[in-house]
């Protein structure tokens, strides 16, 4: 019997992994050995107490000693002291709870950043690959949900690729506060290592190639997983934003893009005719949700002293429903973008729409040019507009029949009129979008290609 | 692989199979074959495929179709339609899927919250009985965490019967806006069913024992689920403010309650001595979440004109989880409050530990009597208060010397300053708080035995 | 300096008056004065000062006696005993500071809940005017933003009629859990008025026409609060729903919907063309804020034994704001819904835009009453449907050109292809949307007729 | 009449000034003057209209023009355009409303956050010299509200040190993302200026000392706030668990610390001796608002197209209510913090209260190291803490009267079980937090030395 989505429907097989329940023991085996290894070196344990590996425990073995213990890492330390022979009477000597679960964590975070982090750099590629593809395909800029003023689907493309890139920032930042082992006992003072603490520490988490919080009490800071979560929910509202920029432009009524495959699928149980943007919606779904858990995070961290334990069962459900989700939304997107059905022809139908008044500003401005203040041309344009749907009639028709415009710039109208003509510096602003993408990729150690990315992340803190 | 404590950790196994997909599919075959009937009772179908029943649809079934034809209700209806023979072509006919969809959880919900109601209405009987047997036990009545009043641990549990009886009340009512049948069609005008549409609403409704919503657009108005997520995080940050209470006075300082087992479970992965209140931080923990997601219940509700699909996702997420959360916080709520460990002893040494500032007030009241005006006397045994914390005295004994205070109060003192004279009209309140959680469950269809409770919730709208 | 848009921007007049410092303070007195009758009819104060009215205390003079004593409460006791002579040594007798403000503050619920009632029975009214004057204003249904199904833009006024008609239901339920008084002294147990407390709490309360909570701690529970501020965040998202209609139903690729005076503002100070729905977009964008402080709310019911002051704080911003916001929304929705332009030719035009597709359900129904097994009309009509998108055709014309739906249905299919015959029972679901707003309003203690609203609002608890 | 505590309540005068409309208008006004430069440089205004300066606007002119106009940064250009001559005609020109509004925010944030982050080093000021001044005072360290090990206040309080150092980083980090000028026109292309666009923008932005987002829509990307909505409500939560910890060690059975002034207040309006915590009580109050209106933050950035006006009406809410709430939750922690009332007879009394239970594990270590099983060394000691309880007895004395103990341990056993020999590396550890809040000091550019803080705060982006 099972009861949440993430078991079957949300989340890739890969990040699933991460966070099951078997990796999470196993994580958790791997900081026990790290600490023994820790102890050894520091003369805690048998020198060959450190080089122990290869060992695996089953989440049911766990369960069962849990269920008698009633604590579930004293059960995993009494299942290692059994399996370790003489080394089992090292196990989690000197330890709490959190060194193991805390550390157990950053190893988890560090894989899920890793493959988010992959992700959300291929939906950037996709977005510029769409930039460059359409740079200079004219559609409405659309303001209020209003027509406003021309751009191409390239420049928009591009603010996207802007926005996502500070996410990538984001993350990293986010990460160094994060990925971080925590070894330091019971309150934090190593006290039951003597002198050996920061020794102990320095050998248990170089094995697992992590560094440490400077301090800590019982537990890592939890600011930082608040951090995470809201982080996460920043990037799920800018996929959400993606997910409703799709949605509208597939309106029949504006009918601009069209989601991949949206035709194949059954739309509807009883209508036949419908193709809904369905991948698009869960996404804008999906966010909702880790919204929501990012206030969970926020309150989080308000922990009693050392700490207390209410943070923990929030943890266990706010950690993997996150990033499970937010990979969900990223594979999401980044088909979306990939299969993305653009249709230059309605962009262009709609571009004219108005018959001229989407560039009212641009006559305005050239009326300033020749001496006009702005206020006024812009109460003689509105005017006009106004006149314009008043009268069913085309704007660009009435500035041109407008003795007040057509003196000043008679000849020069049509091609003021001409969309085309009015995108000032888009290509330039696209180009410092695609810089500022590659800044963030270099500081983030992704490889600064489009066609893929590398997994390794090296910051340098 | 599992990822999601609920699959092993959190929610009693009776919530659990109610949120399975297996109890989902079953619901919504179960509401297929209303229709059906409503269809026949309409003359749509013939007779005889009105008494179908007996139907199962296995998940993996309906994966399997899922995953060739893109649309679960779709897939659904498909399956019904090969199973049912002759009648097979009327299966979900001039239905939308929303009609399946949310009248199923219509029927989920029916069951979820009178296992919520009972279970609360246990924990209110439980309260009622510490109330009973504590009626007169002393302790410090506490604000901004300092000693205020006496108070008796019987009237601290009676103020919890009142707070959850609101919640009864609550979830009585919001239940009159959620368990509701939706079946009207694609857009909610019941427009394939011509003029049989209330016809067929009326009898599949009626076999499901469910009423209609009045109108609707393709689905039942997401109002009423986010009412239903507040009124749980409401309850959830009820118990939450009762597990910080437990926890509070768990305190070794304070050690006037002790959660049940605390002492026999190991507390501790490294330090022996531990006893934790874990259960009570479990549920402080799992309120976060709760309380998270009902944000995402009130974006929910923002669907686009007659609905997008965005709600979707969310709720296969929002509600089992809600539900089995509040599950997991009620049982364990009512674990802590059956097995307290109430230290009466304790409570009246810590009622001792201001030698006597904590009446106080019972002076002042007293002088007032005696004609001194309330500021005065309230200035005076300030500055009384203030002298016996400075010289490490005795209020009582400071308060006996003064001359201000013994020349009109004198042999009065002992009494005024015997803190179970000063419980005021605790009786009679905790009896108002007792009818209140009566006439509550009475409008909410429970017995008003204290011993138990039924699970028929019969509510009059 | 004015840092706070409420205090020019948002809210009406009248209801910051409500919320007005000015206000909070002469509520605070009134309930001073009132706890005085309630003294004096107990016996614990002369009689003379059961009577006393018409003391006014100006914010200015409390806070500097604030600053002086450092608790505002305290302060105001002292200014009241000054003013009151040979009352005034009885002022506050016995009470706690939140006996004074938990009670003020259900005045001043009361009569805000009055103004929100009564504003949004308004709302309602003018939904239902638009419904009927709209009954069979043919529009496209919409869902996932794709057509789906005819409608009228009457059945989908009435679906918002319903929808708030419940949030009417809501406020009125809220409102018997939060106007109630609050007379019990420090810790709740009225110690301090000896047997006499429940005579004191009755004969304070009748003068304000309040009832009591049966029993309290410090303060009255914080849950009230809590399930106003969601009631209201949930009221706000409804609006946030009718607000988001009109937005997108205001795009100029649809233009079937216009804001009241979009036309003769200045939609923008750079393009003048621009006719931008600014009012509901800013109810959009307020919803937001109103959704995240009911968060607060949810956070602060959890407070320590007795009470903590941290709710103190949190409530001060919360409650005005809350109700300031959904007051401007509220009054800006009337607005809209009243001043709203339709355009029934643009909603026709946009009805024939998918030629005919958006009947395909029609066409389904009338194939299966003929014997074709619904799935497989589906799959036909789906065909249908792409090809006629491939191909550039027309659906109506495709289907008819179809000899395995014109073969069966012939003559008929122009019947079938109207629109306006496949509107099922609109006008008696109508009709029950509105049945049930009456008896929302009967039950809230509204006068039923659609012109107009009273204010009082009697419910029997 | 005011509705808003931030108006006389909440929030410090500077950071008041800051965002009063008075100076939101200012900046505004500025940042047109900036822009007219820009034009001056590019040629697209004369050359004198570069350099103007000094011209004032008050806000009750604006609202009048914006009444008559409808629009405030149209109004806000036409009263520019009438006041600044021969240059008037040129105001404004070819600019939309939110390259003046984002721009305007900039400046407002970047003085804001300057407050803020001075603020907040101050504050780890006072904490480092509460840890120096008690570095070695000994208290319990204490998990899940139960004893658990000794620490030391200068351990704990460096732990809160490294804790707000976290933040310090943060904000410096989000301000690299919304510190920055948006001057690009109203869909983000810079069209109106033709080719001069970038050289528009350089210079303007220049004037006011502010970089450029390297791409923008209508609007600078919203992500920007919701991460500075976030990083402060994490700061917020960070404050509220400082504030939980003084609280909760201010309880009258704890009584190791106490706010200040806490004494010298009057607690209650009726109970003479109480003195409360109230100063920590509302910083954890403010927090929820705080945390709440994160929510809206992320909800936010979810705008349409190239911008609607959603963001509006919320960050007219959003930015001033964050800033002065934390502003004031910050000056409340470092009043607490500088005044903190330390009392380490207290701390040592509560470290005796388990009778020497609190070492259990130091006893367990120690076994260890003579051969002793950890888990049986766990099991031993268990049983004698319970039997410690049960007979009323002092763990100490248990152990030392248990053979298994001291027969190993005997001599030793004293020293094991002095406290002040049990705090690990607590030194090194708390200088190791001093050196990250150097490190972090450094990369934001405050000052290294404790004493103070400097105003400028400048990053390397």
């Amino acid at each position: 019997m099972t009861v949440c989505p993430l078991e079957y429907r949300y989340g890739t097989a890969e990040m699933r992994r991460l966070f099951s329940r078997e990796n999470l023991v196993t994580r958790m085996v791997e900081v026990e050995l790290a600490l023994l290894q820790g102890l050894a070196s520091a003369g805690l344990a048998p020198e060959e107490c450190g080089s122990i590996g290869g060992v695996t425990v089953r989440p049911s073995m766990l369960d069962e000693a849990e269920r008698r213990i009633g604590h579930e890492v004293a059960a995993l330390a009494e299942i290692l002291a059994e399996k370790l022979g003489g080394c089992g009477k090292y196990v989690h000597l000197g330890a709490t709870s959190n060194d193991i679960i805390d550390t157990a964590w950053a190893l988890v975070l560090r894989d899920a950043l890793s493959i988010i982090g992959s992700r959300l750099w291929s939906l950037i590629g996709a977005l510029r690959r769409l930039a460059e593809e359409h740079m200079d395909t004219l559609m409405v800029g659309r303001t209020h949900g209003q027509h406003a003023l021309p751009v191409t689907l390239g420049f928009k493309a591009a603010n996207y690729v802007y926005e996502f890139s500070r996410s990538i920032v984001r993350l990293c930042e986010a990460r160094r506060r994060v990925v971080l082992g925590k070894m330091s006992g019971a309150v934090g003072t190593m006290a039951a290592w003597g002198s050996a603490g920061l020794l102990v520490e320095a050998e248990a988490l170089a094995r697992l190639g992590l560094k440490p919080h400077p301090i800590s009490t019982q537990v890592a800071p939890r600011d930082g997983y608040a951090e995470l979560a809201a982080v996460l929910a920043i990037l799920a509202s800018q996929l959400d934003r993606l997910a409703t920029e799709v949605r509208e432009l597939s309106r029949p009524e504006i009918g601009e893009l069209a989601e991949p495959g949206s035709r194949r699928r059954v739309g509807s149980s009883t209508m036949p005719h419908k193709s809904n943007p369905t991948l698009s919606e869960r996404v804008s779904g999906l966010a909702r949700i880790v919204r929501g858990l990012a206030v969970a995070g926020f309150e989080n961290l308000v922990l009693w002293h050392e700490r207390d334990l209410s943070n923990s069962s929030a943890e266990r459900l706010l950690l993997p429903h996150m990033f499970m989700l937010v990979d969900q939304m990223l594979a999401d997107a980044a088909r979306i973008v990939e299969g993305l059905e653009v249709r230059a022809e309605a962009m262009r139908r709609n571009l004219e729409l108005s018959r001229g008044a989407i560039l009212s500003e641009a006559v305005m401005v050239k009326l300033v040019e020749k001496g006009v203040p702005r206020h006024e041309a812009h109460r003689l344009l509105r005017r006009l507009a106004l006149r314009a749907e008043a009268e069913g009639k085309g704007f660009a028709e009435l500035v041109k029949e407008s003795p007040e415009v057509s003196d000043l710039l008679g000849g020069e109208l049509d091609e003021i009129l001409d969309p085309s003509n009015y995108l000032g510096m888009y290509r330039e602003l696209v180009a410092r979008a695609f810089e500022y993408a590659e800044r963030a990729a270099k500081v983030c150690g992704y490889s600064n290609s489009s066609q893929g990315s590398t997994r390794t992340c090296s910051y340098s803190t």
